[in-house]
């Protein structure tokens, strides 16, 4: 029993969950706007199964574009996904892309769907976990870069590491070889470029090693593409992370919130308002956010 | 006329550069240790030609570490090389992978090969591009992350993209069609996440629209790989450029430092302590940071 919120009306979020909507079954539920399902489905001849169990949050949209009704929309949606989970019953939550700069439009506070889901949670030690070619954590996120290096501190590497060591271990039932991105140019260099490799990142490593985390090594994040035998690698931030996750996986990648007390995934790509309304966007990054869903959730 | 300096005996720089020196010609002028050279020359079965034009550093040297003695000889490589460029007659200078931390082990206050090189000649402005399979130039090259904001203003961004733009137009002919990547993620959603895309990049791109140079647009650094039809990507700090760089052209990409008055290349790669001694490296690299410095020295 999965939630499946529809994102943003005015990008490529209802058409890939319509082209994926053959996995769907019979207890989930879906939320999103009933008008928009409505004119995607005959926009692109996709019909939506009879049974489906829609949730229907009002409102106009406007395809393509950073629209205030569109962001009203998507925020609902997700509010009342989130509504459901928390009164029980359901294990898993799929979110559809959403922008968060309509959001925003709409007057909502929004810095993305992984900090709403943890703040609405009470959950403080969470994490964003990008699942494709390769495997990618990211331990800070939507955040200006310049104030990433506040961030890079030994007990935080060390409890954000420890979410992840246990979500591998709890959901995927194995020990988690990981890797560790510096976060300066060359990992620093032996603290040529920069000493945060030095006085937290290297600390933090000797502590997860005592703490039974087996962390292999800190490689400069531009040659971690040379490393062999890890399951999951660290980044320091999100472009850092993100560059090479999307680069190789853009199209099958599935992001997934951990340390939350549900599984929640999504796509790896966003909106896509330059391609709305075409019917050419690629639906596999869904079709693998449900599936995954489905699968950590009841195994 | 070619300047080479070999850089650090105990990696794989000499290697490479025994691999690659059917490429020489008679007026080149070499630079390194002599007996380490010999000794490659006998390790790998590789001739040295007996015409070749060899200027001996003398001193000691270290197979697979930083070692004081292997930074010694590579620094006094380059400048050497550097002295001899001043000089007068030659007007390329491909420099073969040295340690920092060796360069620095011996008593050398050492950033890298582009700021040593713009030190030398005096030279202010100037800029490091990766040629590759995709063409990158680093706003900021080897400096702390955290202080990577700090440059990122109007003015040095106008100044440091008028030289790429010079550099293509000069050497290469060609009017380059820019795209320039965001410093924050999603190139900071509208001002939600940082506000430096709005407030310096942007207007950085009006100013070099109106001086003609043709940026095509701001894109996220995470989905760069999405456009087409542009020369050169423009990225704000070292990894931000190097991950997709060394990703798509880690042996086959050239380093090229541009807005000083001749032209230096280098290959892509580091010193390769990791398989120093083993003959295993890649010389295709360097093979092109040869042929493309007396490509635009004699172009």
């Amino acid at each position: 029993m999965l939630v499946i919120t529809l994102g943003d009306p005015g990008g490529i979020s209802y058409e890939v969950f319509l082209k994926s909507c053959s996995l769907l079954k019979k207890n989930d539920i879906v939320i999103g706007s009933l008008s928009a399902l409505n004119y995607y489905s005959s926009l692109y001849s996709i019909k939506i199964p009879e049974w489906l169990n829609i949730y229907d949050i009002k409102g106009k949209f406007l395809i393509g574009k950073d629209a205030k009704s569109n962001g009203e929309i998507a925020y609902h949606s997700l509010l009342k996904g989130l509504e459901i989970i928390k009164k029980g019953g359901f294990k898993g939550l799929v979110t559809l892309p959403v922008s968060k700069r309509a959001i925003n439009l709409a007057g909502y506070k929004f810095k993305g769907h992984t900090d709403t889901i943890a703040e609405y949670f009470g959950v403080k030690d969470y994490g964003m976990l990008m699942l494709g070619r390769i495997n990618v954590y990211l331990l800070t996120t939507h955040i200006p870069l310049k104030n990433v290096h506040k961030f890079i501190k030994k007990d935080y590497i060390v409890r954000k590491v420890m979410i992840l060591h246990k979500f591998f271990k709890e959901r995927f039932h194995i020990e988690p070889r990981i890797i560790i991105m510096g976060l300066n140019p060359h990992s620093g260099e032996g603290g040529i470029i920069g000493d945060e490799e030095l006085n937290e990142i290297e600390p933090a490593i000797r502590e997860l090693r005592r703490k039974g985390v087996n962390v292999l090594k800190v490689v400069p994040a531009d040659t971690f593409f040379l490393e062999r035998g890890f399951d999951v690698i660290v980044s320091m931030y999100h472009d850092q992370g993100m560059i090479p996750f999307k680069y190789t996986s853009f199209f099958k990648g599935v992001n997934i919130t951990i340390g939350i007390p549900f599984i929640r995934t999504s796509p790896a790509h966003g909106v896509g308002y330059d391609i709305a309304g075409k019917g050419i966007a690629s639906h596999k990054s869904t079709e693998m956010a449900i599936r995954l869903a489905r699968k950590i959730c009841f195994s």
